[in-house]
């Protein structure tokens, strides 16, 4: 099992998908969102599955572009309503055309990814199909309650956690769960794998929450700091409203009310906070829970042992980002 | 074959349908939307086709929910397209709530439209799942293409008639052709009542373009003269520039590169050179044509013949709006 592969057949796989129907000016911004790059995470996890519950993982290619064509359709969207200028460091579709393209472009993006599905005989189709629109529902209603949250002042951890879990974690599960479906391996074996990447998806959403105050300026992929200029309720702040002092609690309820021309103390006190309330070290226990969670669910799936060391050892590779 | 019937057996459904699932931002606008009204026209359709395939057209109702709650969605992302603040004399849901929103919800009803068709066993169910996403992604071709005419002065009328057979036509063909799949008829007939729909969509369109500048102020539903307001490229306008003379021409197109505050002398001037190049009557032969060439298709269509005149009879009562 080799990441890199998979990564390597999808990607000539979305090249050899020609982006030029017409009209032009609803296809073009498609081509051009899917070719920004990224790390093809989604989609490569539905070949993983594909290739663990069966010999012919290229069977799962269509799936696999289903996943990325969705996940690329809420980074439309949802750029468009974060009014976001840059995507991966490029301009994002509604900067470099308009809104309207944006909206209309997106949409066609979301039919496209149920059309790829139709590449399967119908018993799959309607699985997949099923699995997909209940997915896609659940990430709407994810991006919804983060919406919602943030003009909320009694945002819970659990109310937290649901939220990722609905905006991120149902994802990767689902392109798990794809990959096995399209292997047509027992369900039992499906609805397994689905609550291995629920659980993974989760910690590694609580990781991001990490490294975003807490990651290497150097490795770390976006600006480190970013959630707290942004006054964004993740774990972290959470979790240290409910353990600090009173002192330390209006001190950070205090700064997430502004917004400054320059934040760099800002983060500093913000950080301090963190760390006088332990918060790194409570996050990591809650990582480690959530991949081991994923982990247990291993034990009953009805694959080689072999197989499930590669499960484990891509959730290893995946949590062991530089930190 | 009781038209009304039909109308009030959906809204039945419609409303046994609680829209209160929650994220409440989220699901909210989506049921104040499907409550504004609305003739319904598309998910009657859906209900006939599989009255007359079958003997039993409630079990269409979920594919024509699928219909309706998919044209709500077109019209929630094409009012913020075109800033619509109203809809049906009320509200927009990005007015009412805010733009997010209105992408938002607006997703979540494409993907419930799909939902819908999860009630019918997997053969059915891909079969509607198909002529959905076909049509679905037609109609964002058909709404690109209205964008794009807008800022064009070269459309020929064979343009004109592919977009507006992609923006309306398909779905009311579509919209026909799910019922004959839900009552599991030839798939002969299945095609040709999607060409009766598709041709008589068409007529439907074109006579909404003439009654828009030509209809009963008293009767017509919307503002007469809002195309010419609007400076629309409409069939009236296409086949104009293509019969006038010169000097007719040219003050037609001037007259569609304004924008006035009163626009009553101009609809008076427009009006009166469609009138002076006999364009009513050219349109009305087009209407006729399209009508005739729905009706054709019903020949061979294997259906009694009480049914296809009660087609027949659904035509002509369609046609026969008030001029």
């Amino acid at each position: 099992m080799d990441i890199l592969h998979y990564q390597q057949e999808f990607l000539e796989y979305l090249k050899s998908k020609v982006w030029v129907r017409e009209p032009k000016n609803l296809y073009e911004p498609i081509g051009y969102i899917l070719q920004l790059g990224g790390k093809r995470m989604r989609p490569i996890l539905t070949l993983m599955a594909a290739d663990i519950f069966s010999s012919d993982y290229k069977k799962a290619l269509p799936a696999a572009l289903a996943v990325e064509v969705f996940h690329n359709f809420t980074l439309v969207h949802d750029d468009i309503m974060d009014d976001a200028p840059l995507r991966r460091g490029k301009e994002t579709v509604h900067e470099k055309w308009d809104v309207s393209t944006g909206i209309l472009s997106g949409d066609a993006m979301l039919i496209l990814a149920y059309q790829y599905f139709e590449n399967y005989e119908p018993i799959v189709f309607q699985k997949l199909a099923k699995l997909f629109s209940k997915t896609a529902l659940e990430v709407c209603d994810g991006q919804q309650l983060d919406v919602d949250f943030e003009t909320r002042n009694d945002v819970t951890i659990d109310e937290y956690i649901n939220m990722i879990r609905l905006k991120t974690s149902v994802l990767v599960a689902a392109a798990l769960k794809m990959g096995a479906i399209v292997a047509e391996t027992e369900d039992e074996n499906a609805d397994l794998i689905y609550n291995f990447g629920l659980n993974l998806g989760l910690a590694f959403q609580l990781q991001d929450d990490y490294l975003d105050t807490f990651g290497d300026p150097e490795t770390f992929g976006k600006q480190v700091g970013g959630d707290i200029i942004e006054n964004k309720k993740t774990f972290l702040y959470l979790k240290a409203l409910e353990t600090s002092n009173e002192v330390d609690k209006q001190k950070l309820q205090l700064l997430f009310n502004q917004k400054l021309e320059d934040n760099s103390l800002k983060i500093k006190k913000v950080t301090e906070i963190f760390e006088n309330c332990n918060i790194p070290e409570l996050i990591k226990v809650e990582i480690e829970n959530y991949t081991q969670k994923a982990f247990d669910t291993l034990s009953n799936m009805d694959i080689s042992e072999s197989n499930k060391q590669n499960l484990k050892s891509f959730g290893l590779w995946l949590m062991n980002r530089t930190v």
